[in-house]
């Protein structure tokens, strides 16, 4: 049997922090790529994967539950509302792979984390489902750290940078022009973005004149 | 045989990038503690360290070899100088565990890279080193890679946060406070460094009055 994935999404407004390069509306197309590549490597890992977004939402690759709550509420009610084993990955992560999506649920531990840059948690795989709750915000890998030690849970901590790389601002498109592969990084070349080094930095560097259209 | 690790370090005026929270001589203090976690990982890992430096320098753990050369004609002078296995690791690495050194050593490819953020490589494996030279600066990730292309050789490029995550700027600090377990974090800590969470971001305050000293 396949194991269970959600992907949280929040489709209105995101990615925010990256306003400076993007528009809403290329913001909007860029956080829908990079879900996709997340979902697209659920399943090749053998997931069975479904995005539970905030407001109704058309996705090609997965089914979508709609929830107006707030992210920990949400995704606690789905915690509780069945057994079994469950793995809650973030949409913005366009780096992951099969590969490491087969690190986190072939873990022999009770439970597994993926730490996400500044202290937060990018994935969390957990065998009985009903022996967690989540806490997202701050710096929510030492709290769900300290949810596993309480429950008495064995916790594998997986050491990726695919996992840890969650793309929020500019200097995170470098590793996505870098690593990337898949829909999210096709989406920033359509745009016009390219590797910038200037005085031994690397940065990205957009062509002025191109326009994102959802066919770009 | 173990194998030949060797780690480069400018003892210098390092860090300053870090100028804003540690003094001159702390910054040199913190240097020696990351590499000195360095240094003890590579040790775990069975493997033979000595660090390549641009000044004289006394280390507990590890005999160092002078070079006022830059890193790439260094570094590759040393690639040229001798035959077999040579694993090449940077110096601001304190996340760094003797598993991650172990999976860069055990590579099955011809050799191994580790990325480092914003396009760097933070580490290379090569069993035959007669067939590799290093170019670091810029994007030197994307250049090993054709390196090892035109070399012929198979590469693997290991995916770990710990390997990836070199310690530049203070919001890499977060990244030390929260996953480190060793000289470098002690440090911070002997220099009143704590956790700081403000609006959901996770940051690092340095509490007044706090002096470190060698004895920290």
């Amino acid at each position: 049997m396949s194991i269970e994935a959600v992907v949280p999404f929040k489709p209105v407004n995101p990615k925010s922090r990256l306003s400076s390069v993007l528009s809403a509306a290329e913001r909007e197309l860029f956080a829908e790529a990079m879900l996709t590549d997340v979902i697209l490597s659920l399943k090749g890992a053998g997931c069975d994967p479904f995005i539970l977004s905030t407001v109704p939402l058309h996705c090609a690759y997965a089914k979508v539950n709609v929830s107006a709550e707030e992210l920990n509420p949400a995704l606690n009610g789905l915690i509780g509302s069945s057994s079994g084993p469950l793995l809650i990955i973030m949409a913005d992560l366009p780096l992951v792979t099969p590969g490491v999506v087969r690190r986190m649920i072939s873990t022999t531990c009770d439970m597994a984390l993926g730490p996400g840059r500044g202290g937060g948690t990018n994935a969390i795989f957990i065998k009985d489902r009903s022996r967690f709750h989540v806490d997202y915000y701050g710096a929510s890998f030492l709290k769900h750290r300290e949810i596993a030690d309480k429950a008495g849970l064995s916790c594998e901590i997986v050491d990726s940078f695919r996992l840890h790389t969650d793309v929020d601002e500019r200097e995170d498109l470098v590793e996505l022009m870098i690593h990337g592969h898949g829909k999210a990084v096709d989406f920033l070349r359509s745009c016009g973005f390219s590797l910038l080094i200037e005085k031994g930095r690397v940065g990205v560097s957009r062509s002025t004149g191109q326009v994102s259209t959802p066919g770009g």
